[in-house]
């Protein structure tokens, strides 16, 4: 048992789970490794199998909440984890290990979100752009894929009884997951300012800077370093004294 | 992926499971991690639920075998684990990463069988009585226990992915499960040749007897000592004149 492991700090967020069953399993999962806060994103209530598969974990499916959209569901958090059975190309992606010590590089108060999309389908590439790790459990061939109750389970076991003792700490605290957001959009639009993008791409682009900003998982000084940093670039340059004087200082 | 772990080498032993569901639960994970060999105690046919989990996984629950007993499951193998979710006093247990380190030490061409019991009730104090080492997986609190499938996956999952990369041979190659019986068997007619089980104690003893030679994990070697030492015991002493020089030795 990893005494050093503050539980209530995790929340496990199911995506559009197709299975009733499942979510029960899940749900058991957490009640075996000790943890609680489950949130269910697409769905509007839980339908009665749930409760055939929770077996003494009945206060965690009761005390699940709903919620329309992946964004709402992890907004509170500071460090987002998805789940995913497919691996793409030009896709950064880690082992199940892997991202479980980049949760230990954070601050032991961290608010950690641990997605998992639905059972057929997964996360989309519009969900897992929202996280700010990526990781597959390690299986021995590219098919089946684990029951999601078993992915979860197999997910919160190594967290809770083989993830490193005592966090490392090595990053600062991230802001929380709407701050990431907002931070992403903040910078789009300075973009779009800049005249970088246009009809075609703007979708293609508002993408590519939301998934690199949640790889960044930055925390407050780095957004206003990034930020300002993005400013002054837009500013141009400055009315020509100083911006010879800039010129030279750079040579 | 543990490459040098030959998978061929292991079964996955169900005992009286009450749910066709776990068994394809089971089956999946045992599909997902690469292993194939599936025997079932106390059961004469898979009920149809059990297709319905084991998604990608109907070639192993088609060839799974049927015994009517443990005993004859396991009776090929070299070296039997039993996962238990009961910790009893005075009993031998140890984690599931030490179970698996424990495999490590038999050689790499040694058989080995994994036994879950039943759902509710588990694996019986004889059933137990009849594995070589006991094991359980963490877990935070006492209830609930994990589901059987799930139990099945973080235990093949474990071994698969995270046991040690080859084995560190530290122990000769067991006998085969029906040998080490055999040899128990035969430690016990001794003993009771002794005179010294009567009615009273005989179940007691014998079973006792069974335990500690399926901890020994023998042999050839152990049990053609361990026999051979016994029986010279059990010859009693010698002819005066050899007794008198035997206790002369002693001093």
């Amino acid at each position: 048992m990893n005494a050093a492991l503050d539980r209530s700090r995790f929340a496990v967020v199911l995506v559009r789970p197709d299975s009733a069953e499942n979510i029960g399993l899940a749900a058991r999962g957490m009640a075996n490794t000790g943890f609680s806060d489950l949130r269910l994103v697409g769905l509007e209530k839980l339908e009665p199998p749930a409760w055939r598969t929770a077996i003494h974990a009945e206060p965690i499916i009761e005390a699940a909440r709903f919620f329309p959209t992946l964004d709402e569901a992890v907004a509170d958090l500071n460090l987002v984890l998805g789940s995913t059975a497919r691996v793409r190309h030009d896709f950064p992606l880690v082992t199940l290990d892997e991202g479980l010590r980049r949760i230990a590089d954070h601050p032991a108060g961290a608010r950690v979100g641990l997605v998992f999309g639905n059972e057929r389908t997964g996360l989309t590439q519009a969900e897992l752009g929202l996280t700010n790790v990526r990781f597959h459990i390690p299986q021995a061939g590219r098919q089946p894929s684990y029951n999601l109750g078993v992915a979860v389970t197999l997910t919160l076991h190594a967290l809770a009884f083989r993830g490193p003792a005592s966090p490392a700490s090595r990053q600062g605290f991230a802001l929380t997951h709407a701050e990431q957001a907002e931070a992403g959009r903040r910078f789009g639009e300075m973009l779009d300012g800049l005249g970088f993008m246009h009809d075609t791409n703007r979708d293609f682009i508002t993408e590519k800077v939301q998934d690199i900003f949640f790889r960044m998982t930055l925390t407050a000084k780095d957004r206003d370093i990034i930020l300002a940093m993005f400013r002054k670039a837009l500013e141009g340059p400055r009315p020509a004294r100083a911006g010879t004087k800039r010129r030279k200082e750079r040579t």
